[in-house]
């Protein structure tokens, strides 16, 4: 089958990949058509991490390389010259500045649809998400995450709804539309205690014929012949800094990587192949809090997700990996300064989050008792002063909004104070509007053009799959 | 000859541009190397937005769109699929975070050197600056730009210096290597009436056969047959905005595309060709400032020279045209909201500077002079509090410092007061340690690797234009 003539939609790939003369000016094309010709990808893995601004690759890159010696994964597949590359605009129907449903809809659904919404056009149209052409098409397919697994990144792939908040009716529909497998967080939206409706989706998804996890351990032992729903926590995994400091998380909550890997096992033997999300979550929440420890080490984590991708993807020579994010968040960076190489580094000392924290800080904690909290966790000594003013906050009456705090923690007061020590800033606690960074590697990668809108990375799969898109 | 074999230093660069056979797994390589086998680089075109964050490039970009229509010609490139790409890592000998002068010297002499510092190393070795080299080599070597030509990023590629603020010496240490044309602002370090020494520099570019030109027209009128120093202004010239919005400072000050245009029409019929770097500097200086119309107009400024010089390149056929960026600075980027889009558009209305806008203001203003003038610059009306806030920085008590803050005026209060109304945030007045974008056109470009370190950039250019590194 001749790929170039394969979509009548698909002209905005092609056009770019064919071979130009040289000596007619514009000589710097692609030659990955060329290599990857008549070569279609059977697998696609496209990996996530949600809210990633250049910065938060930059810091993770930085702070692996002036650790260990060596960098993130990620950039390594740069320097080993392995992936075709594009900045993507990730605007939505909305705004210039998207959300992650918004964001996940148009690569799930190919068109934009208004920031909150999944896979619904402004006028009311729906539109099919992407893992149902591809179940459609014969192939398996799934999502993995440390968010709720019914949380916008992974449901944009999945299903249609007016709202993103619609999580309990998300998992409805993931039990409807039979998923191979799903794993994350969101035991809020499947367990009939924590259910508004009561419903216990858990018994539901068995009676599907469903193996339903809650560990690690559970999900190592699960078959790869039968469909996984697995749930390890009420809400979003905590974060990987914070898993790693407490023995108890580490052994029951898998890792992303691990999920990957799962997920991997239960498909890689599907005769027509699959497809597989996987999304770090997080990072995009860390970067909402201002939280510095929990950003960094949930990148690293997205990042040994990437390795398990292109491990099994340089082996099995027919899938299309493509690492992204859908938006960039609050744009941090390390500032210029005498000590930057140092105030940068002392990040290597912290072992929770600053979530982790605030949140052992009460109302009526001492200022010794702060400043022994806060020593523990990053590893400097903290001045009376900074202790009771962090305090402050708990009286009642001085208190941060912001998404995803929940509890109304001085997330931005403390990362503030933090900033003066690690050289960290940040210029908001929420998306923005930059363009974002986008690799693919394998088949399909060659039809990558250098600037793209997040829309054209729907085709762009169906394209490099060979999926007609006729449902 | 085979340019392959061409460098022993070179190898960096060809490892990863042979093809690879698909079926190894590593089935993603570029094709620049054979589209453009053979071909050597006769000129070199360096196009540098310096301190130019990401969202500084798709603020610009997407200014541009949603006013015109059309986005920058810098990202046109991309659309077009006609340039390689990189991350660039811009860090310095003696910091993760560089500045201007360590940056252009990474460049300009191979080696990282210690900020501050122009081609010398840490203990004290000069570094042979690369458009010696290519004069050595027997091309012709120029410079332009919009802050003094003896500024960091112009100088690291002409001189050695232990600091970067020696511009006296730097302006004698051009004339005596004699460049073919160096044009932008710095009367203070060439006129006898603002140097400390009182050294008429005018006057012994001139004895030593330049033209000095003060004026666009002068300037226009120059021969291209002489060499040109083009010096415009005391320090660094007017921002874009500010320029265009003064029918004087239009018609005597050249912009960067004019410098540009005749940089490459002086030194284009040179039989063994030329090197030229155009640097946008107060790019750089507007995000100290948290300067957003500084910022977005001066980066179009820049995109303008990007297309004199691609345009020259697309013709020439034997040009490699590099555009760049030395540093992050502030990382801006547009914040999530229900108004982001209109807030952003606000911006189009801004006929004036934040830096005009405060120094228009006196101790003594009125607050409704102080709207006035705001309401004048930017396009909408201002609440008397909000004029108040501004006025109580010029009591002689409230001062804010930072670089190029000569007045001590209050760009960061004004910024965050603006941030309310345009949705653009920054995370510091300073610069960053963010990788950065990187983009070649035209032989020489199928050289560069999806990631790099600065110092690369180095070699590079001297293997595309196969001027070998024997000096």
């Amino acid at each position: 089958m001749d790929r170039r003539k394969f979509f009548k939609n698909g002209s905005l790939f092609t056009i770019g990949a064919v071979m130009m003369n040289p000596l007619e000016g514009s000589a710097n094309v692609l030659d990955l058509e060329e290599v990857n010709k008549n070569k279609k990808a059977k697998n696609i893995i496209l990996l996530v991490s949600d809210g990633m601004s250049t910065g938060t690759l930059n810091m993770a890159d930085l702070f692996l390389s002036r650790k260990n010696g060596i960098g993130s994964n990620w950039l390594q597949l740069y320097k080993d010259n392995k992936v075709s590359r594009a900045l993507m605009d990730t605007a939505s129907a909305s705004s210039i500045v998207t959300d992650s449903s918004a964001a996940s809809s148009s690569w799930g659904g190919g068109f934009r649809v208004n920031n909150g919404v999944l896979n619904v056009s402004p006028t009311g149209e729906p539109h099919l998400p992407i893992w149902q052409k591809f179940k459609k098409g014969g192939k398996m397919a799934g999502c993995v995450t440390t968010v709720p697994i019914t949380h916008a990144t992974p449901a944009g792939f999945c299903v249609n709804s007016k709202s993103r908040n619609a999580q309990e009716d998300i998992a409805q529909q993931y039990l409807d539309l039979g998923f191979d497998i799903m794993m994350g967080g969101g035991a809020n939206y499947f367990s009939p205690e924590l259910r508004k409706d009561k419903k216990d989706m858990y018994a539901a998804f068995k009676a599907k014929g469903y193996q339903v996890v809650k560990t690690k351990s559970e999900m190592e032992s699960a078959s790869n012949s039968e469909s996984v729903l697995g749930v390890f926590s009420d809400d979003g995994l905590p974060y990987y800094v914070d898993r790693n400091s407490d023995e108890n998380l580490k052994k029951t909550i898998p890792s992303l990587a691990q999920m990957t890997q799962k997920a991997i096992d239960r498909m890689k033997n599907h005769k027509n192949g699959f497809v597989l999300q996987v999304e770090s979550g997080k990072v995009d929440w860390a970067a909402h809090a201002n939280d510095i420890a929990g950003l960094i080490h949930d990148q690293i984590e997205f990042d040994e997700a990437v390795k398990a991708a292109i491990d099994f993807a340089e082996k099995d020579k027919e899938t299309l990996v493509i690492i992204t994010t859908d938006h960039g968040n609050a744009n941090p960076g390390i500032i210029y300064g005498k000590y930057a190489n140092d105030n940068f580094d002392s990040i290597q000392k912290y072992t929770q989050t600053n979530e982790w924290i605030l949140n052992q800080i009460k109302h009526d904690s001492t200022v010794s008792q702060v400043k022994e909290i806060i020593e523990k966790a990053n590893g400097h000594s903290v001045a009376d002063q900074e202790a009771k003013t962090v305090l402050g906050y708990y009286d009642g009456l001085h208190k941060e909004d912001g998404l995803y705090n929940y509890k109304k923690l001085p997330y931005r007061a403390f990362a503030e104070m933090q900033g003066k020590i690690n050289s960290v800033g940040w210029i908001s606690m929420d998306h923005s509007a930059d363009y974002v960074e986008l690799a693919m590697f394998g088949p399909g990668s060659e039809l990558l053009k250098p600037f793209v809108k997040n829309t054209d990375l729907h085709y762009l799969m169906l394209q490099a799959a060979e999926v007609e898109n006729k449902f």
